[in-house]
């Protein structure tokens, strides 16, 4: 066993927020060192107290939980997302209030003093809008070439939109600070709607953190009741996208891409009908993605395997003990 | 054997707009009443030039052929696509100059004149830029309900662009007339970048319409010479797409939609990174596409069929007759 990654995550928690900590809390390659949070499906203030909430509910309670930018670069919060999320951010789950307090650094400022402490091994994990990041890298111009790896859950290369028909949300609520992440002098890791849409966790999945004996699949499994309404909605039956824990399994390599091209990518921050789209310029289709001189946005499309079974299976190893993992999975008759 | 349709195309002649019009010429349930031209591929002008050209090639030199806009609506032309289309916009292939000239009208008021000769059954076929079908919108208010149906060869709804990574050609070189004919009160149906990049012709086909015994069939084929030049630089051989020949056989039927969801549809006429974009409303895509109130906009993603064989079989029915083509196809050693 490799030593594990060194993370900075940066969220806005959010129910796949939730299930994204709670992977990287339980896959072996990672090792959280601190996390920021952001406004985006919760404010910044609401997703902090959820991500304490959750660390102490995990018996990760000495984590840092830093609080971050309440309001895009340009313009203002705009309330969040509680017709997906719940009003509370986590599907109307209430957790006990943890005791743990947050850090006394901004979010921006974590990133960058984690990026010092572990120079080119940290790996930022971006599931929010990326007004932290674009914050991180104004204080230290120097952190792309101090990080390992930036992965960013957002944007849509080919796949529709989500919350206009070309936008996803978390760039849509900060298109300026995507558009400066996207352009410093780093690649990126872009998981957009394309994969995290086809990567779907079903009711049988949901049932089997139900049935677990440990407070933290059991909690992520009652949060998805929610989260599951809202995309019966988008897909006609109950089940949801997995758009952050994927981008968490694909930071720590846990995850295989498929077709995963790197291309030039850019942010839409003018104020028209694209505002927020990620314009990923995907023209070497169909000669199969021919290597673009200069790009650096690598854009997963697929996957090698199907996401879910490892995330379910991740979850109840770690949180419920391999032992008990197995009698639930045959509690709830699914085979993950 | 019903009536064939009475016609208006509208083109910027062009490679792929002369085989639309060669198909129109030969597909049975076609009957082409007028043709106007705007500046695209080439100006309006040179367009118009090719468009005679090839009308006299065909024995259809009756048809009136009408001058259009040489400019979009703002802006100006642009020059065209010299490197898809040839600096002649018919790759470089010269024909016979026709003895026809223009018609009196320009093509904004041959499409009214039409639509009021043929009210109710009129179909327009636009396969270059917009302006004039919305000039025409402006000439007479009531055209909506004057046409029977408006097929458009333009954007990319879940496909990348051709000319910026999100917009396609047509509706690139003039944003505002497309926008003014997606709101205007009429159903159109979309033929975009998503159908007519995978409605691919061979080099198979080519030989097979190079080896026709008839005229227009070989000029074809010369002309795809240079269009799969181009080509080859996207698909990686030599071989092209077919976008304005499917969008005429699918204004007449003669191909059948697999995949084609009624949608909202808008056009980004901002200064942005977005301009020219057509932005289909596709959030439908994960449970089917259930109907939309109000979508007005049919956008075709995929045939029942695949194009090429049909397309290359009327060509060589009608402009060498059917006993001949059997030996022209056995020739070229293809199954079309």
């Amino acid at each position: 066993m490799t030593t594990p990654f060194p993370i900075y995550l940066d969220c806005d928690t959010g129910i796949d927020d939730a299930l994204a900590l709670a992977y990287l809390l339980a896959a072996p390659a990672a090792d959280v060192k601190g996390i920021g949070t952001v406004s985006g499906n919760v404010s910044a203030a609401v997703g902090a107290r959820n991500t304490l909430d959750l660390l102490e509910l995990a018996g990760s309670a000495h984590i840092p939980v830093a609080l971050g930018a309440h309001h895009p670069l340009a313009g203002s919060f705009g309330g969040g997302a509680p017709w997906v999320h719940g009003e509370n951010g986590i599907g109307e789950v209430y957790l006990a209030p943890a005791e743990a307090s947050l850090a006394g650094e901004s979010a921006a400022e974590i990133l960058v003093r984690l990026a010092r402490l572990y120079p080119g091994t940290l790996r930022v994990v971006a599931i929010g809008p990326l007004t932290n990041i674009a914050e991180a890298l104004r204080l230290e111009p120097a952190l792309p070439s101090l990080v390992d790896t930036v992965t960013v859950m957002g944007g849509a290369a080919l796949a529709p939109g989500n919350i206009t028909p070309v936008a996803e949300a978390n760039i849509h609520n900060d298109p300026e600070a995507a558009a400066l992440v996207l352009a410093a002098d780093w690649d990126v890791t872009l998981v957009p709607l394309d994969v995290t849409m086809a990567s779907v966790l079903e009711e049988d999945h949901r049932q089997a953190l139900l049935a677990s004996s440990a407070p933290v699949p059991r909690a992520l499994g009652e949060m998805l009741g929610y989260y599951f309404r809202f995309y019966e909605g988008i897909y006609g039956r109950p089940c949801s996208a997995m758009h952050d824990p994927l981008a968490a399994a694909l930071a720590v390599g846990a995850v295989t891409p498929a077709v995963a091209p790197v291309v030039r990518a850019a942010v839409d921050t003018s104020d028209g009908p694209g505002r927020g789209q990620t314009i990923c310029d995907m023209r070497g289709l169909y000669a199969g993605y021919p290597p673009v001189r200069g790009a650096r946005c690598r854009v997963v499309l697929t996957l090698e395997e199907d996401f879910a079974p490892h995330l379910v299976e991740t979850l109840l190893d770690h949180h419920a003990g391999a032992e008990s993992t197995t009698a639930v999975l045959a509690e709830a008759g699914t085979a993950v």
